[in-house]
């Protein structure tokens, strides 16, 4: 089947993640789940609860067992989750290779479908993050290596619309780091809450344990490597919907910066081109059109749509809530793959960008100085009254507006005071504070970046 | 893949369709996409924009032809969308049958990547359309079935969370079922709107086709049996989004629901019980879970949340934003469905659904006369003082709530006025308009149900 | 307070809508709730159910009654809804006009507050759809007297945000049009729908009014001029639902116009200008800010956001959800609004739009025949092979491209077929059915326009 | 106006809060932007930038000045933004006070309107967050003293909609107060990045300042102690979205704890009930709404659901997008308002809830022993080959439920194993490591509460 674009043979390519992909089908869960029994029958091995040669059997099998989704996928619907045929498969094969013995009823030994469902999550969550975190250092330096190429490439400045007062291209693309740094901050934030043990039983006291309950629960956490949080989170989902949240902050800061390329590539703006020539059209042999960039708007806006459903997962009912769980299955994976592509996206477009500096210059010379009106103002009133310089600036835009000619011609024309209005003329002079804000981006990204081993 | 449940060999049967889910595949896409060129070519042809041996032979080529969506998967990642590739796959093929002849450069003659595709999805949307007819039928004649059973079935009504007055069972299952009776009524509506051809060529004038582009465009209309809508709709998606709203109501129509099934399945309450022992758990022996309500509320929240989502194809830009368009790809598939198979999942629950009528009438009698406070105090009212009765009542139910007792005991006691207390103490004496409320919704479905065939 | 911008003084004139929310504020809804008292008082002293004396009293009162939103505040808190305490302030009205009489004790008989409330809010709704239907009408009449103007106005269609072909400006104006159409017809499918009485008494069953429930339903339906619908809408949303689903496809219409028209104002575009001279900036004299435009898309993407957020409704429990019902309050009014003031914005919009034909025909020149690519193609197809003759096109195009020069001038140069190369050198010539287009849209717009009073 | 509950005399006591709306409102928002206006003068006179004189006035006046917003609704109107009027109306005043001098014609320099809006925020922001977190500790508190009172309590855990088995009242709260602990931590990250200066200029580089901009940013950044970021947010709004998704998992975590309570309360349940009497009927003499709750879950389903709506702000185009900011404006405000009165209502709730432990008990008993059905389970397969302890107590289940009886003294009956059948009938014996759990929540909450003064 390929009802979305993520599972689609078809769309794959363009809207899908293979890598990520991998980490989230139905295989990978099943592989997650059955870690999950390996070290949960491991750890009560090594407390006592159940017998050790019981525990090596299960985790032998479960550690090597291949089970066909599709052999699941009754019983799931069935039981409204796949665990119980999940643990019946496993007690099977389990039964087989230990014939007449009684290790198959030691599987599963105390602990509850979501403590099955929500740590296998939490095993793949974490190598998911770590994919995304490299793509986000990988989007970084290529971002840093361009706002470095482009700190001093004159370009407009755009509010509201309308064409502004000059900036360079290279703090646009500081703009477009700077919250990437924050995102990788955030990860740590968000993967230090995410990524723990969810083990707490039919209720979440763990009480089918009795008085072991700690000990199992230390003894998977170690063995898992993933920290018992203060208690169980069954029901209590805020590490998932923070994550989601992050996913969202994520998508949201790529939309931003394809969105500006987008704009930048508009024929009748063209400071910007995607590398490779652009996607084709079926009909009109002139077009390039921008792909990769549409690819990720579209990807981050479903991505960060996606977010204000994931908060529906916090409305959990009692000790559990089949349906508050279930639109976790059905809108986090999705903001993963999403997310995920796009930032793949991203970074081929950033790294095969070109730039046209001559298009950037041009469309500040097109204004015919009105992009200079606020400098020119500011230049005039260190000579005459603030309010006599506004005026005759505004004044002269008007006339530019109507008459054409030059903004910085006719103030020249019309005031006497000693402005070096050639040196206003060069927009790359009316930059201000661009390049040491640049270069403070920079440095929060070099502080950052992981080190190169030794 | 299976990044969503809705493509998941393990949880398809819980939360997918696959009868919907052969309309809206890969596959699928692709013939009604070649289904569109066929009717081109043969339009094309009749109209003599191009030669009719050309046509004939591209039409019976695009009827025949199976592409591997797979080998579409590269182009459509650089093109951003499927049509070139898929047209040079067709062409391709044409040209094959049609060695040394010319039949192949006539494939897609004046047309865009968007008529293409749109027309494709609105095909198919003619059959889930169907298909979301029949079961809302089918869901219509088994709730009517069982509010007429129930009609005279007393329980209590409940608002705001708590127990108020005596109700019927037939009238809450008469309240599931008005509102489907209403999306029949919409669907014709929304049909009318949403079943038109798109027909725009590159720039949405079919500029290409010079003065035979309304010609064609009639042909093709005709040949589709979709008529063509005031002007092409590339960028006016109204009809999408309405047929998504629609989901969206009926979505929330099955919520409701099986939302109220889920209340009463409580064993607190224990009024209803899903068919067929509902589901197990992986650990609690005694646990019957009501998985098909379950899956219905998680799957009509998820549609619903889509919804929103969806809104965003409206603020389309220019003649065609492939942000805009992907945005629906990535949406409308999964709304459609998660409502279908909730619609699958609804139409079981109802049809198997065990209904404890004396746990009913148990738990109004359990409220000691408290659910009969309003009917004894508009009893009393035919013989005392409005303000008096009322006291006299909420005098008599603050004791019963603290001391026990039984609320019309009591109240029999207080008074000496000839209220005929046995009568109202049988709450299928208090359910007022119940049966004609229930009489009026049937009467709308018997007239709109389809007549059986003679 | 002024928590949003639709209560601000300060911002009200830019996003709010002065004449609905007199429809939508405390007072208009306390007015609206009393008249329905004053309407059941009536209808249950015409059955008889309440002495006619004390209904025309209680009547009376409550037709002229005005109550100090704020007196109900603290009642309205403790009850979670302000129909306990407005009951209890017309009951103590009645009883200080009819001292020693026992009309007070009739006030509310047998009623519930969602009878009162969602009535109220009905009465209410049915002036808020004549307010917008008035409003789509005159941006009707609006987009089609622009259309009409600029239907030969040629312009440069833009695909995914790159040029592609010229169309017309009337035909993108008939565009904004043609949904809004679709919209009036939607318009009274919806009201037929949505404009119905809400009687149900506490539990949806009229129990309270025993046998009289019917008969006091009709009068009341009479007396209101609603109809009732099958049976109670107390816990079955979707008239309302569908309003709102309504709303948002009026907001994303207005929202894909307003778009548009931001992208055709950039500088670099320039199609396009706001009225009046647009928005100033705090800084820069030569602005002219897309204040309107903006405002409509901002007003429009937040309606359309809502439209998520009013699904939740549907999910409504039992025979009366507090919850859901509050989700109503806190969404409804506000897209309402919304709505209505982006309608308002756009009308003003295009009634003061300055189009700038020069410089649509400038922008084509400007693409040296790039745009008529598709043109060329297919007016050299009818002289050489397709295949040829779009390899010439792209070949030449690239060569425009890099070494400049006219497309048109290169094609010419380099084939010797019989094409009208200056013919096709005019964009107006390339429009193909834009013309027959326009006049469809236009044909059903008056069809549909309201007919002066004779 | 009255638009939404958040501005409603009637409905503000129950979804509004006072005293977060004292920091939202207009005058709030104008008074803010002048502290800017200010503080930008005094830092300019410190640096230079303006003279002292004139700084020194400017900043007087601002400090004290009084604007009615509706003075500026016009200008606000025309221009999309609230600044250039403000700014008008401060030059004014100053003019007024410095006649003949220059003063006014030095306000505002160099900066531009999102500089005094967004710094104007942040300033406000900072003052909400002390609230939140000053509700949140309380709420914290008493949560913690209430799982303290309830941590031996027996009552039935229940997971998909089902009793399950027993657990303890005080590990619920210890559920609910948990992740406010969680949140209590995430605040501190998410103000780190959310209060800094936001000051760039008309194009974010401010070069309207040339050589001095960092000194102004600086000097800025110190009189009103917030620190300069890396470079300007302007168009960067992660900050905003990330403290948007922060009141989202609040709101959350309070809709879960509401939730929970509402199911307690239902009669059938009554295991909690809602302090004060609950909320009158217009009606039903006898109910007791659970007003509180149901607000609470309202207000954070609301809340949660503008979460979404808020991401679209991260899609904000070029230097400054007036769309993007705008649903800033219309979203934020109200996020906040919800989850603030969510918060005060949950603290309410919590601090009068009324535990039925006899209920809870009660409720326990009346499964005849189901409850216990896995603890059987787990005791027999200490002494029987656990499928064979498995399927004694299935089948018992099974008679349990259609035969009645109890299952301990079924099992009993049936087996003759050393199992201790008393102390396994005690649900209080059968919490597992519900106290530790507690324990390990109480201890993160005492460590992480704020120290009282010494």
């Amino acid at each position: 089947m390929s009802i979305t674009p993520f599972d689609s043979a078809l769309f794959g390519p363009l809207l899908s993640d293979a890598e990520l992909a991998e980490l989230l089908d139905d295989r990978a869960q099943l592989r997650a789940m059955l870690a999950f029994e390996a070290a949960l029958a491991r750890a009560e091995g090594s407390v006592g609860v159940i017998p050790e040669a019981a525990a090596g059997r299960i985790a032998a099998v479960a550690d090597r067992l291949e089970v066909d989704p599709a052999a699941l996928a009754e019983g799931t619907a069935e039981d409204g989750i796949p665990v119980p045929a999940l643990v019946a498969a496993l007690r099977q094969a389990v039964a087989k290779e230990n014939e007449g013995g009684d290790a198959a009823s030691f599987v599963h030994w105390g602990a509850t479908t979501q403590d099955v469902m929500d740590t296998g999550l939490v095993l793949r969550l974490r190598q998911v993050l770590n994919i995304l975190e490299t793509r986000l250092d990988a989007l970084g330096d290529a971002l840093a290596a361009l706002a470095e190429a482009e700190r001093a490439t004159a370009m407009l400045a755009r509010t509201r619309g309308q064409q502004a007062t000059p900036t360079s291209f290279g703090l646009k693309v500081a703009g477009w780091l700077a919250p990437l740094q924050r995102h990788l901050d955030r990860l740590a934030e968000v993967e230090a809450r995410l990524g723990v043990l969810s083990f707490g039983g039919a209720a979440g006291n763990l009480s089918a344990l009795g008085e072991n309950g700690l000990a199992v629960e230390a003894a998977l956490a170690e063995a898992l490597d993933l920290p018992a949080p203060a208690m169980p989170w069954h029901s209590q989902r805020d590490g998932l919907i923070e994550f989601g949240n992050w996913l969202g902050l994520v998508a949201g800061s790529l939309g931003k910066l394809a969105g500006d390329v987008l704009l930048l590539c508009q024929n009748e703006v063209g400071e910007l081109r995607e590398g490779g020539g652009g996607g084709g059209s079926s009909t009109l042999p002139q077009k390039a059109n921008p792909v990769r960039a549409e690819a990720v708007v579209s990807l981050t806006r479903f991505a960060t749509g996606l977010v204000g459903q994931l908060q529906a997962a916090a409305f959990h009912q009692h000790e559990r809530d089949g349906v508050a769980w279930q639109i976790e299955w059905l809108v986090l994976p999705q903001m993963i793959v999403a997310t995920g592509a796009a930032l793949g996206h991203a970074l081929a477009l950033i790294e095969s960008l070109e730039v046209d500096r001559a298009r950037m210059r041009a469309n500040i010379e097109a204004t015919r100085g009105l992009a200079l009106a606020e400098a020119a103002s500011f230049a005039l009133s260190a000579h005459l009254p603030r309010p006599q310089a506004q005026a005759l600036v505004k004044e002269a835009c008007k006339e530019v507006l109507s008459n054409g000619g030059h903004l910085i011609d006719l103030l020249a024309e019309r005031t006497d005071v000693a402005v070096d209005w050639t040196a206003l003329r060069d927009p790359a002079g009316q930059l201000g504070a661009a390049e040491a804000f640049i270069e403070r981006v920079l440095v929060a990204r070099r502080r950052a970046a992981p080190q190169p081993p030794r």
